[in-house]
């Protein structure tokens, strides 16, 4: 990272009220629903999502645990122990993919999503929508694979459910997990612990995920070796936080890629991110994958990476850590958050210029998870 | 209910070995998967689902909370805190139907999951299947029956997931919750602490839901007036557990319907249940219906209903606070548990006679739930 941004020194420019201040008005700013259908760009993590849910979903569930639009919520129980709880859905095609299949994705997702809310992840549920026909061994590999993902990432798949549907009502089979973890005493991790000055971290290389899914389709005629990076971070996030206990805030960059975490960061917390594109940790099979594909490899989903945004003072210690972790050797710190550019994402570029990174509009990419 | 069975004094007859052989032998005689595809039947919530359950996830998820299978897993966190957790998917077709929606149903399904586990239910997950083209207008529609069953319920929706498949990839909507709540002290219902003797307890009248969805279907030409029983039972549980804290086990009899519940009953316990069929509260509409369809009654799904085992000193208590709700006002005892005829299910007809009740064979009623 060259250059320098101004740093918070703790003051009372941040105080409560001016972060609740702040976190309200981009709230407010967030994009509006325009569609009277659900339209593909409404799956994709992008802006049509956020429209989406802000639209249909928290205007009508409206709570406490769910205005903080994390990856998972955080609930106190009557004994005071503090629970992340979150589910995904998942409809990836092709089922199997190059370093994995849509088990993996299935336990992995939900693993990644508790470890960003500052859990030890402890539990899993599993529910299958079946079509009619598919057949029984794919499903036990399948099954296997969740077995083998959920071992490795130390959960257990506690509860599930089965449903099937004749034949043409669904695409093979989806499924979704809900996980339950415990959030350590202490930990909390937000958006509104963030300041200028503190460092972002991306825990290895990006778009491996998502350029993967696209190639195994076939579709177009590339000949690339990459594989998918699924795999539960939990263990990586531990020994980071144990290097770096002031971390701020966390998210995994899956649909949207690290772009739109990015972006989501800037309006969670009322502040700018600008990155280093010579810093971002990218395969060059990938890069060039993408540039043939014609995708910014910042939009790109990744399924065994975060972002994690640190303590100035305990950035070079936080990316030691992750380096020295099998999951974490690629990381890098590739960026800073600053108060000078508004509540914005801004990439130098290799040349010296300065763009604007959006949110992800429309979805390139679909049925990647 | 007319007749005596033989009840257990609580001597060594029923010591914790032979409680864990009985059931182990059950276990044994479960019924093993043949197929090589997945059918309809594998999603009834009859035999075929059991045996897949058991052939494909136990056998690879295989863990002591998966191994209660009970409607959910109950576990205990580091600070002593036990949790009931669970899932489901829900498909139904049409979305909407006589009495409530897919929305509805998604609430009610794992709030009275939770409670059949003890828990007082406290937190949702809801994960969206979205088919690209569903209108937003009814997505709305859904979403708010979801947040009015929750307010009504008393339990809270903080997180959730939505995921986007291309037309034809989907049948318009399909919606997985999961559920979290907190198990009361010293509650713990067990089909191990079911005893001969004890009574059976349905909640209400039997068979509605199914038999409103096939109705709404229009497939049929049946004009009979029926609504779903589509309810959470939460409440009704907890009025029924102050007036009998020995209940000894709680199932509700969704797809499969009771007389399947009752089946796992005997398969969980290793005792037999024997049904009077003239205490069965059924409404003559349903039971004209389920006739002109073809359908036992016993095998219908219902959404607003529990089959309880009840202390039989507490059984006429149980019953006349159940009655005293409105939602348990048809509340009827329906049979005994005994150590007489095995680990089966046993019908006394009007007639006087006694038939076997089987689980589930085949799907008579897809897409209920």
């Amino acid at each position: 990272m060259t250059g320098t941004v101004p740093r918070d020194t703790g003051g009372p420019s941040f105080a409560e009220h001016e972060v609740i201040e702040r976190i309200e008005a981009f709230r407010r700013r967030r994009p509006r629903l325009r569609d009277e259908i659900v339209t593909m760009a409404h799956g994709a993590g992008g802006k049509a999502s956020a429209a989406l849910v802000d639209a249909v979903f928290v205007e009508s569930f409206r709570n406490d645990e769910l205005d903080q639009l994390g990856d998972g919520a955080v609930l106190a129980t009557p004994r005071g122990e503090r629970l992340a709880f979150s589910t995904d859905s998942f409809v990836v095609q092709p089922l199997r993919f190059p370093g994995g299949s849509i088990g993996h994705l299935a336990v992995h997702g939900t693993v990644n999503d508790l470890a960003m809310a500052g859990a030890r992840p402890a539990w899993l549920s599993a529910a299958f929508v079946i079509e009619e026909g598919f057949p029984i061994v794919q499903l036990r590999e399948i099954v296997a694979d969740m077995a083998a993902a959920a071992a490795g990432a130390g959960v257990r798949i506690v509860t599930g459910d089965t449903k099937v549907v004749p034949t043409g009502a669904a695409d093979g089979l989806f499924v979704t997990t809900a996980g339950v973890g415990v959030v350590p005493a202490g930990r909390a991790f937000s958006a509104a612990a963030v300041r200028p000055g503190d460092r972002v971290l991306l825990s290895g290389f990006m778009g491996d995920h998502g350029t993967a899914v696209m190639l195994a389709r076939g579709d177009l005629d590339i000949d690339a070796d990459v594989a998918s990076d699924t795999a539960a971070v939990s263990e990586l996030v531990e020994a980071m936080v144990a290097a770096a206990p002031a971390t701020r805030w966390l998210r995994d960059p899956t649909r949207g890629g690290v772009g739109t975490v990015c972006n989501e960061l800037a309006q969670a917390s009322g502040l700018g991110v600008v990155l280093d594109e010579r810093s971002l940790p990218i395969r060059p099979v990938v890069n060039g994958a993408c540039e043939l594909l014609g995708i910014d490899p910042l939009y790109v989903a990744n399924e065994g990476k975060f972002v994690a945004v640190l303590d100035p003072g305990e950035a070079d210690a936080a990316l030691a850590a992750v380096r020295a972790h099998p999951l974490g050797a690629d990381a890098a710190l590739i960026g800073e958050v600053t108060d000078a550019i508004g509540a914005t994402v801004a990439l130098r570029t290799g040349f010296g210029g300065t763009r604007i990174v959006d949110m992800l509009v429309g979805d390139p990419l679909p049925r990647i998870c």
